[in-house]
């Protein structure tokens, strides 16, 4: 029975390993401070989770705008732990499931976790887990329960240990619904912030030639502001969304691409700036 | 089982050819710069779903008035693509079905397309979808969420890639529910607003003569401005609405058609100044 | 299977055209122009299903006060129409059905019309198909949406048509509702509302006798006023509510029955005029 | 098959008289112009049933306060009209039903109904049926929708007739809902307002003795009002409750009896007249 | 049959005797005039539902604080009447049943009662039975319609009466569900109020020896008032409450068992008053 | 039969020896009076259940904020009572289950309680068993109302008696919701507050050398006071929380350990200040 239970969790795991990597489809580009303070404050948690007997259960949630870069960080943070079980929970893979379903499936990611020694869980997404919509502040309670109760709940076998990885981009809308204060540590994944931040990744990229950068560069050199002639203003913009204006704008005639992305990188900041000041 | 799996889509597909057509009825005429603009950026996403390996999943959410012509536009964006695995989500296929079925559909749909190479799926009319009603902001949660996540997520065998286009006449709504902000990108799609728009259209209808159409020139030959000796509004109606009008005016007798189709336009542009203003 | 499909339709056929009859029960009295008026704008839009290709589905909304005859007008205008496919949609035929099955029922019936090559669809009472009450604004979401979908759907063989009437007591809430800008076109059904008009509907039915109808008649002859020594309220009545009045008061013994008709009228006026001004 | 319905039908009726004389277990005492008034006016109505070709449904809501005697004067009301079908629709006998069976329920007796050439149904306590409760204004709405539709449904087949008589101790409730316009009459139930009132109901019940009688009788000489050395209060008093009262007086040991009626007579006034004008 | 539901009620009402005798665990003390009188009235409706034709159903409310003894005197007054057929309605006996299977189970008792001729039902914390909720006003409204019906239901037997008594801590919410107008009278059932009240309690119990009544009684000698260096407050304590803070009291070491007491007792009253006024 | 409910009784009883001991993985550390004041009133209480024959049932809740060690106290508790029947009520073993379920197993608890003599339960954490949100305050009313109606049931079996201790950090809910009363007694349950309270549990863990102490304890040497350099904040810390701060801080390496735990502490204080003053 022991043998089975081995059984039935191996598999998953294959599936998983296939699932983390996707997520960081792009790698994790070094692109400023943030991700290094990150990273190194992840790897602290990670220690004491394996040396800790009073401790057994680690709870930590990263919190960051939309496209930030969360799940890939999530992700990369749990395969870098190097823990014997890893597992991903993501509302990706409940499409079209009841509450009652999804609470299942949790609660069954987490019963396999407690069979293994030292085991990581990365929970992506907790709004979308949740069905969380602002209209009515309607939520799945039943969920988030059970996420609650989870997040707090100790192996049940000794020396067992578990670390559990959260991301979210509501970080309000949490601590109103009371699960924020159930984690152990909380740690920011901001956006880029400075022209610097986003120059390394355009430079990484190698998406726009010489030339191009040339004209991309000097609206990029004035430090946590985006400058051209029509606009000013402060620079703030998600790593995912920027490979995605990268890519829409090399889609145009070669002379063209270069404005192209200005325009789309300075409607994307006025549009996170307006967010904001709201 | 691939082989199976093939079959199933295949004569979907056949059926899906048949729908596109259909939502084209009378076809797209040219009747102004917002035909060109939109039908030339659709396609440099094309292109980019294409060529990108960063972005293997773009979306685009064409918002536009009531009968302003989305749902045609979006069908023919989709049949130009010439992608080999086209599909159309309608509510008009689901009448009916309960909240769970229909989520259900939707993610069969989006299955389906991760296993072709490259996809394109039109999602018609996200707020009849989701039963979006005004009244107390109702709306289906869970075909919602389900939308949310299948926008956001990526097909999962490696080098496959997705193009969604959706349509909505709710924008404001769509923002409020947070679905608006998981767009890749969104182009208008605007009513007629000058009276060269509606001449053009009404002379490639053909359905009024000369004489009708000597009447009725003269209300449309001021901008963007709708002139006869009772009505003085700005000239605003849909494409499919124009089309509605046209054809009920040319069941009154002869000697009434322009003046009933005067009549009809007026009060149409009465009504959209109506609401903008309100 | 066609043959299977035609023979389906056939006896449900012939239920309706009873049904039809039962609700002009009283035939329909030409009590003054609104009447005509009503029935030739209904007539041609009749003809513009048949004969235009670019609109195959047009919907006519039928608005008015309770009573005021709208079922027997869009019941008329249906026979009038010959079409060879008819069918009436009513709450009276789902009582006791649970929204999922008036939902079920109502899109057989549509389905059913797609497959004649001309049909008109009578869907009568939409507050009450909806389960509206004013009491929180409750009604049936999904029959609405249901309605909403059905009422923008071309029928899917080509060359086919269909016309939908319907009517409604709650034009107001329908705008509300976002239903009833969904409608081709709209027409009113209003009330009696001259002293000529409810005499000759009296004239018609032949309930009072000479001296009767002398002592009706003066309260009358006032255009658009109720007069009498204790009453002076603008008229308003509808068709069917007169036809109710009528016969209560010719219950009374002779003498009295003139004195009852001009009490319950007095008092129906005074009712309606109040609604109007609150 | 019509064999069949008569014979579902007979059984049902013999289970209806019971019931019907259950009702009126205490008589009907004319204690005043109000009973003859209303049981005049009823039978006009059923009179307009057996006659009128033109409406062959007629509907009547007797409304009145709580314990005023609606239910006796309604089942009255059935018995005297000889219809040879007679029905009585009351929550005591779907008590723990669903709403669906109940709406099941309700229907299948109208169905009844429709197969018989007459028919009387009594509806009693509609605010009951639709399980009706002020706080947060909670009601059955699939019930109250059945009651609607059926209340304005006329018999199918050709010549036959339908009366129905409602019941309702919350007129202002169902004036909310939209039900209340729907009946054809409407017809006052008050409770005893003058000291004659109840003196005759006193008297006819034969409760106290001639000495009692004269402790009881100064109080209720007073008209409308009820003067004790304690008490000045407007009467007003249900029937139900005036019967309850006196048996509760009557319990108390001889000297006592008078008095004991006249305090909790006064009690009830009280009440009453503090619930009128709040 | 007849024989059958016999067999069906006789052993239930074994269990009941018992379930009666639970809820007088303490008996009834005689601590004041409020408790005789209580037990007086009871007796006379007694009375009334076994000489009364007319009354064949009479029901009464106890209405009293928390803890003030409600429970055991509607028991002891189900005991006192003798009738041989008597029954527990309470919330005990249903736990974790659906709103449905209460209704069912309650109706069941209500059932059998009407086959026996002279009975007697307890419906103990109506609040409980409809779980209530002060927060949004939340309850059962199936299990209050279904207690609605069943308190204005006569036994359908000729002959057969009924009296049911039923016990509230939340009269002003069973005001504004429309329940409390339902019952034929209703009963006080006051929390104790005198230092008199307690100290006959406690010398009831013998649970303090002497040297602590010493203690307590100076306390106790100022009417209503409590009054100790501390403490002044008015007295308001429940019968049962107060046999729980005298059991809690004499846990002590013998030397501050009279002071605990008081001190318990204290804070007691303090918190009843802070609710009274608030 | 009664064999039988040995046995079932006996394993889950073992099971529960094991989680209860976990509850205390760290012991209970007495840092300062309100440990002992805590222990010695339950004690008291515990005392009353063996001895009293007048309240077969008491309960207790244990309040406190999050964290604070309210689940090791009550567990603690219950084991030292020495009662046969021990139980653990906690939402952790009812993950994912209905309400439905979740009130059939509580009640099996408390009905499995009810046959030994003398028993103890803990219900772990209520405003989680009934799933409380205060979004909207939402929670499982059928659950709140199944541990009301227990919370109130004495054992059916005369001389059995029932010990329960229940924690909750949310007692201003508790109140609304109306279970707060239905106690026999609460105890607080509070966060360290003091300096020493603080050092005591360092010195208990021996965490930190010498060197590092040197560093920690001047900053907690003023009394209910927090001081550094940049710090100045009233000390409340829940004993839980304190052993997670305390092992998140020797993770760092040799150095920085003593700082980065009064970071961590001076965070968690400011934090709790602020909810307070909130
Ligand atoms: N430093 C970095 N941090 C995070 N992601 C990075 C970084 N550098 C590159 N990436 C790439 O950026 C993308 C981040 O996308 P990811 O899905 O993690 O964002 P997200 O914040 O979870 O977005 P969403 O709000 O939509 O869930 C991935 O493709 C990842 O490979
Ligand atoms: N330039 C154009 N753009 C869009 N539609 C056009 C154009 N020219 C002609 N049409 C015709 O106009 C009609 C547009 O109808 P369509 O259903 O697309 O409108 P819609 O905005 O989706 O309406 P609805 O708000 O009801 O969904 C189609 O019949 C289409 O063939
Ligand atoms: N000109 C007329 N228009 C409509 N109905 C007429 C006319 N003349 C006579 N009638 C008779 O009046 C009655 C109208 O009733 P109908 O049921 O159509 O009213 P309604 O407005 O649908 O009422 P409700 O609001 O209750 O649905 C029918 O019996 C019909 O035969
Ligand atoms: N004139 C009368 N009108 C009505 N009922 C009368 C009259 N005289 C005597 N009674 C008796 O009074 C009682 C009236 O009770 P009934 O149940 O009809 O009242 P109700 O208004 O329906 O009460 P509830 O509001 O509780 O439904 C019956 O027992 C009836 O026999
Ligand atoms: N005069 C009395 N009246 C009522 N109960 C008494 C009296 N004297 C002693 N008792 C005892 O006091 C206790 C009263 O408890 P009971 O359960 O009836 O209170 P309750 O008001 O129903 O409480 P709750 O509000 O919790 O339902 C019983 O044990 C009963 O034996
Ligand atoms: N004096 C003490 N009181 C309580 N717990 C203590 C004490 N000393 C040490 N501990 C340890 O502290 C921890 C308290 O955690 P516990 O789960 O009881 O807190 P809690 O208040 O229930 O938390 P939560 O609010 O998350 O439910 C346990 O590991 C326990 O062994
Ligand atoms: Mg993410
Ligand atoms: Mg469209
Ligand atoms: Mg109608
Ligand atoms: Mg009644
Ligand atoms: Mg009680
Ligand atoms: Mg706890």
């Amino acid at each position: 029975d022991f043998m089975l239970a081995l059984d039935e969790v191996q598999p998953a795991f294959g599936v998983s390993q296939d699932q983390f990597k996707r997520c960081v489809l792009n790698g994790i580009v070094d692109w400023g401070p943030p991700v290094g303070d990150l990273r190194k404050d992840g790897t602290l948690l990670v220690q004491q989770v394996q040396h800790s007997s009073r401790t057994p259960l680690v709870s930590l949630l990263l919190e960051g705008p939309r496209q930030s870069g969360k799940t890939a960080l999530a992700a990369q943070l749990a395969m870098d732990s190097q823990f014997p079980f890893v597992r991903f929970i993501t509302t990706e893979d409940m499409i079209a499931y009841s509450d009652a379903a999804r609470c299942q499936k949790i609660s069954k990611v987490f019963a396999d976790a407690y069979k293994s020694q030292l085991s990581v869980i990365v929970v992506d997404d907790i709004e979308r887990l949740i069905d969380y919509v602002p209209v009515g502040m309607r939520f799945s309670n039943s969920v988030l329960q059970t996420l609650m109760v989870l997040l707090n709940k100790k192996p049940d076998k000794e020396g067992h240990k578990l670390f559990v990885v959260a991301t979210t981009s509501q970080p309000t809308v949490l601590r109103q619904l009371g699960i924020y204060d159930v984690f152990s540590a909380t740690l920011p994944c901001p956006n880029l912030s400075e022209g610097d931040h986003v120059l390394s990744v355009l430079r990484h990229m190698n998406a726009f030639d010489e030339e191009e950068m040339a004209l991309i560069t000097p609206a990029l050199s004035h430090g946590e502001q985006f400058k051209t002639e029509t606009d000013d203003v402060k620079i703030s913009v998600g790593i995912k969304k920027l490979f995605m204006l990268a890519e829409m704008a090399v889609q145009e005639e070669k002379g063209l691409r270069g404005l192209k992305f200005l325009m789309l990188l300075g409607a994307e900041c006025r549009r996170n700036s307006f967010q904001t000041s709201a």
